[in-house]
């Protein structure tokens, strides 16, 4: 690349899920709950190498191969963690090699009922035009619902 | 603090220097040129603690005291790095201990004739109403000026 380009984009996305908040919360601290959903083994996607320690200050890497042969990695750093009510972090990715993007995600998790309301703003600087914000905005509303999938299969037997 | 909120605050800065990117990018990798104008010691304002790793995976960690008898912390993550060019770096605050922020900072630098034009763009997540998006604006347009300050007095003679 020898045009470079930064572009901003803020999304916000919400889900209510069937889950108290320590139970969400869980999935995002818990390696074995967050592996369900973030990363992990499926669909021919491998996560290759993972680091992840999970408290304020603490940092996430990640190396994934995707089925149609291309390699990203994922490297985060919490900012910030409340239990059960916030997590902050910035995460930089790679596709393979060239840097593609940074990031600033928040997750605040609110009670709502017996469930749990989930807020998760993101602000991106996008770079050199190896991601777009749609794709972005797409993938986390995947991961999210991913998520629910997770909340749901994990759901203690009533 | 029991009532947890966060707020979502975006603003880019420009301004145009009499200096070329390489001496502008300088002001930000070189611990001495930055000590100048970022941190360093004046008006009753000390250092305490600087840790400075300027590289795509590196860590910026300093502890300041303030004329005012409180102190703060700043821990910075170098997301990417194109010299001359570009930094991203996501960063987090405390305030006598208390997380008060998290934010992405991208710079980016183009040459206007002789001199540089910066574009600061940043989003910050702002916790808990220990700090303003004003406030924050108002700090980040006075480093600015502080750098361009640092940039007159550090240039060459003619």
């Amino acid at each position: 690349m020898t045009t470079r380009s930064v572009t901003h984009a803020t999304f916000t996305l919400e889900r209510t899920y069937a889950a108290p908040p320590a139970r969400v919360f869980a999935a995002f601290w818990d390696p074995e709950a967050k592996a369900v959903w973030f990363g992990g083994e499926h669909d021919g996607f491998t996560t290759t190498r993972h680091a992840f320690d999970f408290r304020p200050g603490g940092v996430e890497s990640s190396e994934s191969r995707h089925p149609g042969g291309f390699t990203t990695t994922f490297d985060a750093t919490y900012h910030n963690i409340v239990p059960d009510e916030r997590i902050v972090c910035s995460y930089a990715m790679t596709l393979d090699g060239n840097p593609i993007s940074a990031s600033l995600a928040t997750i605040e998790l609110v009670p709502e009922g017996s469930g749990t309301r989930l807020t998760l703003t993101e602000h991106g600087a996008l770079l050199d035009d190896f991601d777009n914000a749609d794709q972005r905005e797409q993938g986390t509303n995947e991961l999210l619902d991913a998520l629910g999938a997770a909340l749901e299969q994990s759901a203690p037997a009533r």
